[in-house]
């Protein structure tokens, strides 16, 4: 028997057991070390236990293959022993997304519909064989899985971080574009802004802004932020961030925003004005409602390029665990909080704001 | 003595002579064969006269060269009696936007602030030497002019359209990307909208819609385009175009969508709708008022492109030049109404829509 | 029982007869209509019998999907009974490479070690389940395998044509860059030159000049091209191509050049002697010797970029199979030849230069 | 008067007394600092001298802007006073590449016909003003000099390594495109060679490896390399350095190469094995003697992309100042040697490796 924890509604997660599952030829169980708690698994938190029935959520696990079908080698290019991090994406492997660089799109796994499809981490536990969460000592590999190898010098905590960290370097970088010398303002300093930060100092960004608000649990992330390399960070409750970019930059603006801020519709009015004229803006933060009189004869009179953007390929994600491998960054500051299984209630309400303060990236340890 | 159209106020428009200017040696003399009327002279007819003063509008001029200083050909690259069609712009030459090619963005003639910087058809007659317009017999080759070659067997009334087919290959192509089989949907069936229909011609598109009204004058535009290879035309007034496209396309929607309409925010909201799963959206079409309830959050979770865009680059008017000389394409269908220089007024109002009916593009002949 | 050619050694083979295989539970069974000829055919008959043993050639094969194994439906996206196309390379589908666009250069199944690899068309019977060739009138679908939806009114004729066509938009269009306006210069008017020029076409090239030989065989291809849209052909071993094109293009010279030759080593050189300066040459036609003298400097000198080519993306498959079924090319033309099962060592041969003559691209039909 | 130093004939260089020119009204005068010396300069001082007449030869000049016509201010963007860093190019302005980023490439100036055009460091005396070299007090301004602002902290001994640094980053960063955790292999450890190094590590490669050969000189170069963040050094005299790179990089081989050695063919031929498959290749180092038995058809199996290179874009110089101005690289230890107005026949010789022994960069102070 292996232990998980199930979110049977919302603000009540039980530790259940359940039997090894059997593995088809070709697909296999992987061994939990830790998972990390992504922002969404708050919004998921809230509404797919009732609108899906219990489920195992998280899907940012890292570990080692314990099993794997007679097929599942050649199919994963991996071996039992192992060590990965695994994709909530569950691709098709045959549409023009999967054929491209862009299975992350696929059609068959919808991201609008989010309801209909099998993921990690959004999946109940009604579907066999259950074990689609991180949240949990054991985690089913589909066939379809997408894996990448881990190095075994990076410990579990840091190897978390591989999806947002590929998010940052998806958004700034490979989307965003970002490139030397140039000028980044990120607004919203969570894991996904310093993420960002990194991405563009790796980047050769020539100045780095990120902003946030003035509350401690801000400061601390905007400290954090300068020993990633930004340059400047700005409390945009205190100051006008428009005119302190201005200031900063002599006037140019930036070249690239990103929005990563999970607050109202104001970050989006920003960043149009943040950016210079024919800047990029990569949209990253949803707001979940829509914004008032929005300019858009703005993007016309500036000629700007906004970009939406949610999660990570396949490359931005080899590139991530590579950056942690490399140690470079002091990213121990970013992994925060470790919990419990048992404690998977509480990591989640830190997760979403209404837990334990100063939490930037959690994990869940399902072995402790 | 020469002739000119002196736009004095909105709605009244007078023949002036003016004398031959003096020609510095690195300036030049345009003898005006035709000159076209773009969709912005109708904003800038109400506008300039009273903010800057009495100017010759018009910016789509063709001619011959007249007369050149002494250090013009080598500047210009041409030499008096060559035949060229001329941009609006006059870049400084030096800024990082005219050391690439991006010189319409250049920051010293900033095209936010078209007040205090001097363009060919907004600027006053007050700065010497008054012939900045194209409503002219002759039109002052300014040192930093920007000239494409027309070969002689082009009609003058089908090479005005250099520019504004200019702009339709820049939106459609350059920026744009249509590629070869990919579905496109155009809104708004003007002279912009039409230009976008033979760019993605051109390019090898694989399914182009456009849409505009079921007003006389738009049936005729929208029928015009199907000579240009425009797969379907759709009523917008009278049909669900995103359920109409959603039919067409099989549910693929489209890979681009392009607004070129002039009218309310429907198209903005509609854009939005039309374009597939990861696919962009190019706004050209000023709204001149907010979109009220703007879901910015559709762009994350569609993961969509959108670009603002105004204007052409050099290049894109040597393809129109180009495509326009090769005689593919029935333009004369685009080119509806040519006006004596005494009916600039009608000309003007004509363009903005309160003039002659079945207007596409129209010009002025200088010398009738 | 089934019949399939299984070519036993260089110039002999013979059609045998084969059990129906089982079919794994992710696999499936194609009824092969015809399958294309490839050039590289030629060499492989020359080669693999010898050194893989006996196999079933052709990896140009359209039919209908006969049989899936239960989990085939869901691995392969289509369902029995429906019309594909199949590509050659059986990709891992978990490298790189395969999580990119570029699974065709699959890092374990390695081009440069064909020998070592399963791929269609190049793999001995003496590997279950034998069934790996197009001249067959049954084909094995290997769970990697590559399949392209093909429409019911397309010929199976025509619709082998998609490898070929696809070779075409790959190395013109997605690799090569060809843009509206541009001229380009195809060096062989073999099945790939001539695919190449349809592609250029399709992307709104400006100049399409293709050269040949002026042999009888090449004289008919050049006349072909022509009604593809080749707006010139010139007889290499009539001219100076060099000179023929500088007079073409008023100096300018080639904004892209393909070199699909087979033969020496000169259109090496004259490629790029052809391009213009900051031009771009793409090689698709291997010469099996090295190039005596070659001057590297003269890509330095002349800012060229140079591109090595081999085969087709799952992209350009699809938008050559949609360009087939839109009939807009006289395709029947480039269909010279349909061999029966029985006459595969001729049609071999024919491939090859020494069978029948007049040949361009050929195929299989099993079934006869 | 003012003194310049003027290449009578190869190893005859004399300090000559000009009276200072009249400036027209779109031109100015630059008081130079220090000129740096391209390894361009050691060809020119062998042929232009015979060639051309006697030439003041450099090209990498810093200084102030001593007088501007009065037209001039407005055509520069820059103002009397101003501290300035030259390119070596006078664009025509007005043609296709001049219009886009790549005036380099002007059709006017052309860079195949270097005796038929002005440019600085290889315009002769002859030609008024005289004043077109570096290796003087003062420099003419030409109306289409190309020019970047130099700001004040750095010192003029940095600053003349604002064109070879540019070229690093047009080489391995804009052209070649490193990127994020990339693997580049440089040939050649000179300044061209140094500055890839630079512009590889800004753009954040993973695996930067540098060749040289084991001379005293070289090591020191590659000594200097590790400083700039190389991370091997190779001698490529005393190991195999295709199967060193082999074992550093696990198999996986180089993404990008660039070869800036200007000795034999060898590094032609060790570029393409260096690459990995897919990979991409930059030609630097002109050989001036063709290759033997050149396999094109690697290109092909390997599919490789080869780009010929020279020079810088407008963008690189902007970045590499940027760069310099940073301080983040101790670029004294690039910066070996300054010569003074009358040692310029050593500076030359030095710069040809038949000089002072440890030359990397090299400068004239014509003051001095």
């Amino acid at each position: 028997m292996l232990k998980a924890a199930v979110s049977v509604e919302f603000g009540k997660t039980e530790v259940q057991e359940f039997n090894f599952p059997d593995i088809p030829p070709d697909a296999g169980l992987l061994k939990v070390e830790k998972s990390g708690i992504c922002g969404s698994d708050w919004s998921y938190y809230k509404k797919y236990p009732e609108s899906k029935g219990p489920l195992i959520l998280g899907h940012e696990a890292v570990g080692y293959i314990d099993r794997l079908g007679k097929d599942a080698a050649r199919r994963f290019g991996f071996k039992e022993g192992d060590r990965v991090a695994l994709e909530e994406y569950l691709p098709c492997g045959n549409c023009k997304f999967c054929r491209s660089a862009d299975f992350r799109l696929c059609e068959k796994t919808d991201t609008l519909n989010l309801e209909g499809t099998i993921r990690y981490g959004s999946t109940p536990i009604t579907i066999a064989p259950s074990l689609w969460g991180g949240y949990s000592q054991y985690q089913y590999l589909h066939p379809n899985a997408v894996l990448h190898k881990v190095p075994e010098h990076v410990t579990d905590k840091l190897a978390t971080l591989a999806l947002p960290l590929g998010n940052g370097i998806e958004w700034a970088y490979l989307q965003g574009g970002i490139s030397i010398g140039e000028t980044v303002v990120i607004q919203g300093p969570g894991q996904q802004g310093l993420a960002c930060v990194i991405a563009a100092k790796e980047a050769g960004a020539g100045c780095i802004i990120l902003s946030g608000l003035s509350t401690p649990a801000d400061k601390r992330r905007l400290a954090l932020a300068k020993k990633f390399g930004a340059d400047h960070t700005l409390e945009a409750d205190k100051v006008d961030i428009v005119e302190a970019v201005r200031e900063i930059t002599n006037g140019e603006m930036a070249d690239l925003v990103i929005d990563c801020a999970s607050g109202g519709p104001e970050t989006i009015v920003s960043a149009i004005h943040l950016s210079r004229i024919a800047g990029r803006i990569v949209f990253g933060g949803r707001k979940f409602r829509p914004i008032p009189d929005f300019e858009s004869d703005l993007l016309i009179t500036r000629f700007l390029t906004v970009k939406g953007m949610r999660g990570h390929s396949f490359k931005s994600v080899e590139m991530a665990i590579a950056i942690i491998a490399s140690g470079k960054y002091p990213l121990d500051g970013m992994c925060t909080h470790v919990f419990k299984l048992d404690e998977v209630d509480q990591a989640l309400h830190t997760v979403g704001g209404e837990g334990l303060p100063d939490a930037i990236h959690c994990a869940v340890d399902p072995w402790n």
